[in-house]
């Protein structure tokens, strides 16, 4: 018998990391305070415009429409029916993924190093499955929740710190004194998660950046992880989409990348996430394994594939018509950045991010503390943003306002922070 | 700082849990040895009869295909677009379910208490997430195997042991001597996976079974994770679908179902986990949390909810066109159970399961391995079915069937098996 250790009483025990995880995670807690008040002032439900979680608002392309509805009559046929599909995705999307997301940018990444999966969120944290503990986890600070709290939730940190946070990560701060590029750390750390287009600063990354952080992991065997959620909404070309982009990134990152935002499956759900073969772990033994495999299984017995109806809406994104469509999307929603970057300017507040990605990063006005300045927008002006602190201690004095909603939304908003600012 | 264990050479490090995983998954194994008998006998290709995986191979119901084209279009409309939607799937589907899964049959499940996801194997790996380590876990043998490979990815087990199965592991055997029905035991265990009606034998348990396991789960405070995924194939309404059908087992059972094989939703993909407010683990100081909350967490971190448009297509399994269409497809496939079950036994071949389940359980003929019947069927019928042995070690000299496939395949299968038999 496997040795285990003695206990009383006989219950089946839960997962005590769980137990650590601090208040609600960020966007509940939003959620609540506007359940509140709404409550408190009823009249007021319809007029709030929520530029808070950042889920988009425009219908989804025509061309996406078109192949789900094919691809359900399908799936009416017995000879064209598909039952379970592969686990890693389907081929025709796999290699159109390979083609114009890399391939067409310089980047050596083949069909069958691209897993397809339901959501980007879940890649992200599904990942942690096939690292072991011990790790030296490195995030940047401000910093996309599930990051933080999928490693806690796998034991992989101590328990909440005092004034935020968790004992047993590093947190690399992203202030407007670095320009919102972390510091490339001294100390070794074996797994860093990197985030650009950054969420929620909307900072982008110089080629010059990413290639120091390829370099620091190859000096010390760490891994990256980057999430490239928000590449599509890179204006400048001479700008990387892709860690693959810098040389040597593919024996050291991982990437993920989702449909929600280039082309507004938030609701439809497909993303993926590229794990090149030369990305390699060690084991107990200091032996070299590729995380490919591991990953390959991790996927084929915890996880069954994409609806087939939702791979053909993604294959179609890489369409003529699908392609089009979705860079309207994206300036779309970018013009809509564009407007609330000016206006918030104008009025005396001051604004990063917005120009390669759907987030403003504000500096709150005043001394306000992130959540007095999102009740005061809450209750001001019938907005709903979300406080810097929220993602981070590094985030305190910043508010993150999105891009994503309907033209007349973004332009009644900007009227009302304006006069709210003005009183 | 966390304390860690110092260690050499620094590099990102794998679990190493994964490497204790024996073989491969069953399935791939499967495909690698149907490859390369179709690699040495090329025309084969086309005559093979595949009766392994449960895959379905009927249209997906017409009430399902109609309502995922309509939320098509309401993706296509701003007014009725939807984003990302609640990680525990929509009211409208989670109602649906309790009403006529569980209300229905007299079971005291709320809509609250039932989290949609996009599969049952997803939901078995994942309930893992919310569980500690040191708990004892037993499953049956022969056992699906994604209970036992994401308890080794997970660390909850040994090594692999010599013939077969995991240390630190309980085997619980399902054998034609005890009626397909464990063996309630006597010793204490925490976590008890039990599958009814069964995949892979085909058994169903009686009402009477299920609850000895509910009134050993409640003696020992042991948590039973209930896969009912095969439930719409039970032919006696007296028999149980839910393990809530038995008082009590809302304070001990999780239950796991899936719209795949009542449906033919195994390339749609959409199930369901009930988490009961009532089920309760113990954290490392004895203090009982209700696992409902652990699970709504870990889904609201970890997941995004399911597909908008594939849970139209799950409501709409509950219309009553929808309803009467998934009676259909069930007795189709009851039908070819029927027929394999017949033919078989005349043939002189000892057949179980296959009368509430879709599965049919044979006896080896001969002393043949289950393997080596594999590879006769494979190549003396060109029919791929599933070894006994692949499913643990007391499903060696079995062999299992599915009666998922055309009734033009079945009866060619069946002939083919005949003729192989006699010769």
């Amino acid at each position: 018998m496997h040795a285990r250790p003695e206990r009383n009483p006989a219950i089946a025990r839960l997962n005590d990391h769980f137990l650590k995880l601090s208040a609600g995670y960020l966007f509940p807690e939003i959620g609540r305070r506007v359940g509140a008040f709404i409550e408190a002032n009823p009249g007021a439900a319809e007029r709030i415009i929520k530029l808070g979680i950042g889920d988009v608002t425009e219908p989804l392309p025509a061309a996406c429409r078109e192949a789900m509805k094919s691809a359900v009559d399908d799936l009416g046929e017995k000879a064209s029916f598909r039952g379970y599909g592969p686990e890693q995705g389907y081929g025709f999307l796999r290699e159109k993924i390979a083609e114009h997301d890399f391939q067409s940018r310089g980047c050596d990444v083949s069909a069958d190093e691209i897993f397809v999966s339901d959501g980007s969120k879940c890649d992200c944290a599904n990942i942690l499955d096939v690292l072991g503990s011990g790790n030296r986890v490195a995030v940047t600070d401000p910093v996309y929740p599930v990051y933080v709290d999928t490693n806690v939730m796998a034991g992989n940190t101590g328990p909440a710190a005092h004034g935020g946070g968790y004992e047993g990560i590093t947190y690399l701060p992203l202030t407007k004194e670095n320009g919102f590029e972390a510091e490339i750390p001294t100390q070794r750390l074996d797994v860093v998660y990197l985030c650009f287009p950054n969420n929620p600063t909307g900072a982008v990354a110089s080629r010059k950046h990413l290639a120091a952080w390829v370099a620091y992991a190859k000096e010390h065997d760490a891994l990256l992880l980057f999430d490239a959620a928000y590449e599509a909404f890179v204006q400048d070309d001479a700008l990387p989409r892709s860690i693959y982009e810098i040389p040597g990134a593919d024996t050291c990152a991982i990437e993920f990348r989702s449909f929600s935002k280039n082309a507004g499956f938030t609701g439809t759900r497909c993303a993926f996430t590229v794990c090149p073969r030369g990305v390699m772990a060690t084991d107990a033994d200091g032996r070299k394994h590729a995380l490919h495999g591991l990953w390959n299984r991790r996927q084929s017995t915890k996880f069954n594939g994409v609806s087939y109806v939702v791979q053909r809406a993604a294959e179609a994104v890489y369409s003529p018509e699908g392609r089009e469509q979705c860079r309207g999307l994206v300036a779309f929603y970018m013009e809509n950045a564009r407007i609330l970057r000016e206006k918030l300017s104008a009025a005396g507040i001051a604004v990063h991010g917005g120009v390669h990605a759907p987030y403003l990063w504000l500096e709150t006005p005043g001394d306000a503390s992130s959540w007095d300045y999102f009740d005061r927008l809450l209750h001001g002006a019938h907005v709903v943003g979300t406080p810097g602190a929220g993602f981070g201690r590094a985030g305190e004095g910043y508010f993150r306002l999105s891009a994503f909603n309907s033209r007349e939304n973004v332009e009644e908003a900007i009227r009302r922070i304006e006069t709210m600012t003005a009183a």
